[in-house]
């Protein structure tokens, strides 16, 4: 059996073509990529120019995720996918989702090395708009693949400044053709930082994630009645901030004393805007987490009577929309035990995980066997500029990546 | 002596020519106007039409204050100063600064029907830039004039978009000649909706101003820690949106506790400012009023002290800067009791009043005699669009503002 070891220097390479300042590096050591910016353009011209380098072919589909393809013995199978996103939060880190696209280049560079020639062929995949920081919802690119979103939905999808997903990706010339989406696959496998501190914690080369937790995105509108700073008094007023305000500190109150919910705020706006006017209107988004899909639901269930006590008391009223569900998914058992048993195999410390944040393998999952394993990440730090993933797990997670998905490429069934 | 009365449908004429579509007119009722935006010029073009229809002359200063002048018998007197300002909020009223734009209009409309030949000269004047909402601060070409700021500090002032008020006056056509300014008065009197409901309760026609409370303005910055929303727990974060709410309630159950004081949030931000994100940054502005400097100042250490401990509860930091500070202001005794005195003669019902407002005549009083007369606010709502002030009590004050304006045209001394 060969034994797939990375080449440190490589790999060290592939992370810093995508988080070099022309394609959105940050001064502080982060990365600003919105998707379908001039910076993603560049960043995605880079991962075609190094798939190209490795003897991959790379198609673009209708939502602009990028494909390269290394072909297999037999064309006719069904792919192993791997890989992840480019795009980030800004300001993001230089780890989240191009670790495992990086990853993924490392694995086929590696199979290449090997002169190995895979029963399967083997696609790299670089989604659209993983983060949805830009274009709401997150994940946009793989669930329109997986069937969760219609390319309607995807390109309509409008920016703080009201462009389209779309528009963009014309501009950028990356919308490609609704044939050369991804239809199937015989497996999926992502590498992605932990963004959390258990692995650190316990001080472990990789975990093997089980499910990922359920979220949803709620829009809450708060609407009161505005007037002069300078006329009535606190008693007197119908104050949309105030009442917001109160409900941020209510869900946060309420997520102390549970062990198993979580709630972010991380969008809040107000109406007119103004130094010297009582605001009438304030707009605010509520991530909402929980283990299960019930218990996420009963929560929020939950806020929506906490959040209407508040506004009642406070004379204003209050909406609140679920405007984006991610349900939980499960793992596949069969790949789990393969990543369980190669990590072993290659003296790599493990464990089982469950995963709290959404990532396309979750929309995967849908479609076909799935799995996702998880690099440390320093201090649970992600999404900000000093995001780190130590060199000795991701040296060590990324043979067991390339290991697995060499395996599955010629395997016959899982 | 001369009985002025005002003129219903000429009065209603220039309202409705400061509040139609043309110049910021909004389908809900209310005028949103800019400082400096092509719907000021719009308006400034029209109050310097009508003006000119009622035979003064017009100039403009280099802060884009407008006078029209309607020339004495000696043209060597110092004017009286009546007028407001032409600018609002977004979306603001069709009565704040209005009104007191088309009271000093009809003024000078009635004086010419009286075919009154007055010893001083009368400047209706239009300020630049009242209300702050677009370049704060607020007043800042009454400001201008009195000296409180420098011409330089005032166009460098940028509106949200980095755009600055001296190019915008320069693109309007209204950024005019330093030797234009106002350079002293004999009596300053300016008419305005109370923007409280102290005369509606009271069931009066106008209030005659003794002072204006004082106000200031605090930028407040909270620095937690960023991250992913599906990262750390909330006892493991330092979330910089939860840290601000909380300040902002606080800030507002002090002032419930106090029945002389209050704050207001109007503008509020975080960053970066993403659905998934943990926010590292929230900044908002904080508006305090109270009776007198003294208790303004003690009450924002106060503040100071209450932030700094939430600050520390949430392991954020905390920096609470004041921006600017408008000191209370003392209006004439002399000018006040002859509005009394003509308020009698006309049977308007009337109450002395404090302010709790800024006004230009706050920067006013720093140079002159200066005096206020407010009419009363349906339910105290202002800066909005159902703004409204009853149409009775209008034509009662307009009759004593024109009455005393004519007397104090004529008097030889105050």
């Amino acid at each position: 059996m060969t034994t797939l070891i990375p080449d440190a220097d490589r790999l060290q390479s592939y992370l810093d073509r995508f988080s070099s300042a022309d394609v959105g590096g940050t001064p502080g050591g982060g990365v600003s990529r919105p998707a379908a910016s001039e910076f993603d353009k560049a960043a995605r011209d880079r991962f075609q120019d190094t798939a190209e380098e490795l003897g991959t072919v790379v198609r673009v589909d209708d939502a602009g995720n990028m494909y390269a393809r290394r072909e297999g013995a037999d064309p006719f199978a069904l792919p192993v996918v791997i890989g992840s996103h480019l795009d980030t939060v800004v300001p993001g880190g230089r780890f989240d989702g191009i670790l495992g696209v990086c990853a993924a280049l490392e694995t086929v560079a590696l199979i290449n090395d090997a002169h190995a020639r895979t029963r399967r062929p083997i696609e790299i995949v670089n989604w659209t708009g993983e983060e949805g920081a830009r274009f709401a919802p997150a994940m946009v690119g793989s669930g329109v693949v997986t069937g969760a979103y219609s390319i309607d939905f995807a390109l309509s999808r409008t920016d703080a400044d009201g462009i389209s997903l779309g528009s963009e990706l014309d501009k950028i010339g990356y919308h490609g053709d609704v044939t050369n989406r991804l239809r199937g696959f015989f497996a999926a496998l992502e590498m992605h930082i932990e963004q959390g501190s258990v692995l650190e914690d316990a001080g472990l080369d990789l975990g093997i994630v089980t499910v990922i937790q359920p979220v949803r995105w709620c829009s809450v509108t708060v609407t009161g009645r505005g007037g002069h700073a300078g006329g009535p008094g606190p008693a007197g007023r119908k104050d949309a901030m105030v009442a917001a305000a109160r409900m941020v500190v209510a869900s946060r109150e309420k997520a102390l004393r549970d062990n198993d919910f979580k709630t972010t705020v991380g969008r809040f706006s107000i109406e007119p805007g103004s130094n010297n006017v009582i605001p009438h209107r304030a707009v605010f988004n509520l991530d909402v987490r929980s283990a299960t899909d019930d218990r996420v639901d009963a929560r929020i269930e939950e806020l929506r009577d906490l959040f209407a006590d508040i506004a009642e008391e406070e004379g204003t009223e209050v909406d609140l929309t679920v405007d984006w569900t991610m349900r939980s998914a499960g793992f596949s058992a069969e790949i789990r035990s393969l990543l369980a048993a190669t990590a072993d195999a290659h003296g790599a410390s493990h464990t089982e995980m469950r995963g709290t944040i959404g990532h396309d393998s979750l929309h995967l999952a849908q479609m076909g066997p799935t799995a996702m394993l998880f690099t440390p990440t320093r201090a649970g730090r992600s999404h900000c500029e000093d995001e780190y993933s130590p060199w000795g797990p991701i040296l060590a997670a990324t043979g067991v990546y390339a290991e697995t998905t060499l395996h599955l490429a010629d395997a016959t069934s899982i």
